[in-house]
């Protein structure tokens, strides 16, 4: 993440009871790489709750802005998003965190402004500030226990973001583990020696080798080796058949 | 989400400090359908603050085991991940969130119990615990900034099978191993005999044990083992000792 795509995108709490939340937004927010963050009449703000809570992003909560409506805090915005965990009956088009990000990353390049809402903590937002709202962002949640922590709803939200920008690039690196494998052919040398020494300890009968020598190819191939590991498993062997022999 | 597939997956938060935390984490987990909350050496626990911060999940809380290790805790798992919002550099396979959770999913039918293990809120997992992990789940975050909040942690990684059991997020079915893996304890008498064995045959020397035993039990952990390699594998070291003694 060199450069952040979501610099035009904007989260917003409304009516945000607890000052504490406000800093564990900010902490969120910054975990996942966005810095912009508007308040819409907040309880209390600034405050020593949301400074403590905020652990580092207080440079999120330094540039913060202060709306006494959310009609001010979007009006520069060509898209606004409402956040909750319940589908409620709404005459908006509801749209996971997932895709909401992939809209926002598309609104990012041109660039224009966008907006991510969230109501307070107890009762949301009202039907005025839904009104405002372009689309509804649904967070998928346990329909018995929806009530997610206001920063975690903001957490959710900005990591699908951040999932998406740094994500593609993770995605792949993801499945490569730093190891650096060693050659089939060293593995060749390994399972010979391997074979060697199981038939000299008298674990493998060569006229009976069953299906021995496969499933432990199987395993370490799976496992895929390193140039340190082949040396180590090389070395126990050598040691077994120095001990086996000396005596 | 009719039945919770994860009635198999535990979340096991490891010498948590603040109390409050713990509660907010079981809350984060009850709002995406999970239920299991194990503790190993927690500061504080029972206590009034995660009571509070759990805001209805006390249900969890209730519910909740304390261990003295990780070891203990996880002693009937299959499948162990660590958590970090950083690439270490270790040897052991990093995935994201997504792919852990279509693993677990996977765990969950046969039904094999899985943990995620969650570090200390400063100083993460101790190099020993991280031995007893088979993969690290690593957060997408902001590199700069990537201290997440303990309990926004498991809400992401909680949220990530949320979403696969709800059914909004896609399956990459490819990515999932059939095999039926011992369990964290099995691996423990696997990895005592392996080195009774090394001990007995000269090539490892207890005052000086270098990284040998961490490396290879990172490179067993890695293979993952199913019941058959583990017995292959524990009948080796004895043909071994015998080999060793009877001379």
């Amino acid at each position: 993440m060199k450069n952040n795509p979501f610099d035009n995108a904007r989260i917003i709490l409304v009516g945000t009871t607890h000052p504490g939340n406000i800093g564990a937004a900010a902490r969120a927010m910054k975990t996942m790489g966005l810095t912009k963050l508007s308040l819409v009449s907040p309880k209390l703000f600034p405050s020593a709750d949301a400074t403590a809570r905020a652990a580092g992003a207080d440079d999120v909560l330094a540039t913060t802005r202060v709306y006494a409506s959310l009609q001010e805090a979007v009006a520069d915005c060509v898209l606004v998003y409402g956040t909750s965990a319940r589908s409620r009956s709404l005459p908006c088009p509801v749209i996971s965190p997932e895709q909401a990000a992939v809209e926002l990353l598309d609104c990012a390049k041109k660039p224009s402004e966008v907006a991510i809402v969230f109501g307070r903590e107890r009762t949301g937002l009202t039907n005025e500030e839904l009104d405002v709202c372009h689309k509804m962002i649904v967070i998928p949640a346990n329909p018995g226990f929806s009530s997610l922590n206001l920063a975690s709803a903001v957490q959710l939200v900005s990591y699908e973001l951040c999932k998406l920008v740094s994500g593609t690039a993770n995605r792949d690196e993801a499945n490569v583990t730093d190891i650096e494998r060693v050659t089939a052919e060293d593995l060749d040398h390994l399972y010979a020696h391997l074979q060697d020494c199981l038939v000299e300890i008298g674990f493998l009968d060569l006229d009976k080798p069953r299906r021995l020598m496969r499933r432990l190819k199987k395993l370490f191939n799976r496992a895929g080796l390193d140039q340190n590991e082949y040396n180590i498993l090389r070395g126990i062997l050598t040691a077994v058949q120095e001990s086996v022999r000396k005596k």
